[in-house]
């Protein structure tokens, strides 16, 4: 009975920091008998360059068939001035699509360990949880029509389409009801409702989700300008926001920053559960494919391991080995070793291979 | 020769915060014989109770006549349940088209008086000077199609549209790079060219004016979603951020909550000059109606006054005026005196009236 996983290292760090991972399932495997049958492919400028697309059909097939994908990053310089539609960000965004991965989980958690890390003060960022659930599939990412078209003056018109669909909301609100049942109970939902008719929409409906099947949850609303300032000011009111697509990017790299350690942040994008309950998924760090590090053997790989682990208790379940994973991080991160981006005064800067060998042992 | 300025004092603090512009009005008048002919209308939640719309034709003939409105604020809890198209907000959204205010300047200013306030760490923080530059009359806010449809099956669909054309981005950014060329000469321009075909010609337009017209302004460009991190992480590497509508209302409001004073900045809305010169203007604060607090006279009004500060620079040319006011409020602010917003350890906490005439007697 193995686990099929699809591995997508992607630009940049990603084959770096992936490196790291496939110690973990090595390590699996040996000593718990948790065995993954691993495929590989490429997807964003690697794919560009060995295939002329961000990703191919034959990678999208894999993709479809395994049960979880855990990707890398996508992106860089070499391949900004590509045009729009065949750009490496491209075969992210059919990954999310064509797997129909509409809910993407975004934990912005602080290290204790970190705390000082952040630029906010250490009173203000302590302890700080939340998870935010951003709608993936829907809004001005995919919505048409959408384009660029030259008038007859010469001058140019550009369009982009916000579009929700009751369903497309009530999903995503049950997923961030669920999610805060397990939590504090409380839900945030972001949107312009001010502004746009889509957000009122988006209002309305996750109200009736929380009226009719989670009446018990304590739901507010929040202009999505004030959660952007909210965010700064006092973080830690917050537990589960969740909020559309376009909202969500914006906000939930804004909570990331918060914590100071973005090379620490997983993210899960779940599609929905089928009859026997299994869920297609894909999971990625938050951070990017930093081209400027890239090759150095400098970058922190612990966002992708946070992802894997991610992976492990969603997709695999087994929260045992998860949550030994969690513990293993914080145990290295109290040990005082550090990658170059969370380095502070008096700590043990090391590479990106000696903090996966760091993990495994821990 | 009289200054034809219309107030709207609008809802919540609005009134008793405007009640400070009107004590400097008058100084003016006294001390410097510098005469407004003011007149007064209703907008927000005030006009709704009296008119039953958020702004009337009549209010929006004297706005067009004014060489200036100042404006408090509107919204509260008693309007929200309104329907979209009667509530508050559309009355400060149609004096923003019906103007044709496309250009909002949100500074984001520190106070040296003020830097504990901040919920960033001082270091990050200290001597911050942004300037916001947001497009406001196009986007998502005025696009069409837009509104929410009822499907066969019962179920809804709610769209929004983001519009841009040439023209509106050229003339955003023109107003842009002039403010830098007075600054520090640069400018970063803000969108999702990544994922929306409005924001890909809103990087080539910007560009396209740049190296035109501007070609000794530093240009960048960077994704909305990195520019929320980057204003946590360093908000002191931005000089002039330009972007469109939507971004710009949340990039704003998260740069003016890193000031840590949300109760000290000013904002400026301003429209094309015409042959003499003469630009379409609002000032108001950035903060809101505050319904919480409303009627306790324990408001900040500094936010207030510091928009008609950038009302007597802007519209009327009265720099003397203006740097005298600036440095009236850094006066009072060195000197302790504190409204409850913006209180600290050891200083002194005043009412709205007693800042206003702390104002006026420095
Ligand atoms: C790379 C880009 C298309 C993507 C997005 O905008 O969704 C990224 O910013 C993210 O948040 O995963
Ligand atoms: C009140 C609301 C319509 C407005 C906006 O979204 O533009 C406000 O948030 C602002 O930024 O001035």
């Amino acid at each position: 009975d193995k686990k099929n996983l699809l591995v997508l290292a992607g630009d940049g760090i990603g084959a770096e920091v992936m490196a790291e991972v496939w110690r973990l399932i090595d390590w699996l495997d040996r000593r718990r008998g948790i065995s993954f049958a691993v495929s590989e492919g490429l997807v964003g400028g690697v794919s560009i360059d060995a295939h002329g697309v961000p990703i191919t059909d034959a990678t999208m097939a894999q993709a479809l068939a395994a049960d979880a994908v855990l990707l890398g990053a996508v992106g860089g310089p070499k391949w900004e001035t590509l045009p729009f539609e065949v750009r490496p960000e491209r075969g992210l965004l059919r990954l999310r699509k064509d797997l129909e991965l509409f809910a993407n989980l975004r934990p912005a958690v602080v290290f204790d360990a970190l705390v000082d890390a952040s630029p906010l003060k250490a009173e203000i960022i302590r302890g700080l949880d939340i998870m935010i659930v951003r709608e993936l599939t829907g809004g001005v990412y995919f919505g048409q029509p959408r384009g660029i078209e030259t008038l007859a003056d010469g001058s140019r018109r550009g369009v982009n389409t916000q579009v929700y669909t009751t369903e497309e909301i009530r999903r995503i609100a049950r997923v961030a009801f669920d999610l805060a049942r397990k939590r504090q109970n409380r839900v945030c939902s972001a949107e312009k409702a001010n502004v746009m008719e889509s957000g009122v929409l988006w209002r309305e409906e996750v109200q009736w989700v929380h009226d009719n099947e989670y009446p018990d949850i304590d739901l507010s609303h929040m202009y999505a300008d004030n959660c952007a300032m909210q965010l700064v000011r006092n973080p830690g009111q917050f537990d589960v926001i969740v909020t559309d697509n376009l909202f969500g990017d914006i906000l939930s790299d804004e909570a990331a920053m918060l914590t100071g350690s973005l090379g620490m942040l997983p993210s899960a994008s779940l599609g929905a559960a089928d009859v026997s309950g299994r869920r297609r998924a894909l999971y990625e760090p938050v951070h990017g494919s930093a081209p400027d590090i890239a090759g150095k053997g400098i970058a922190n790989p612990l966002a992708v391991l946070l992802s894997f682990g991610m992976c492990l208790r969603y997709s695999f379940d087994l929260k045992a080995e998860a949550d030994l994973l969690d513990r293993a991080v914080n145990g290295v991160l109290d040990g005082g070793l550090r990658t170059a981006d969370i380095m502070q005064q008096g700590k043990a800067r090391i590479s990106t291979g000696v903090m996966g060998e760091a993990i495994i042992r821990e």
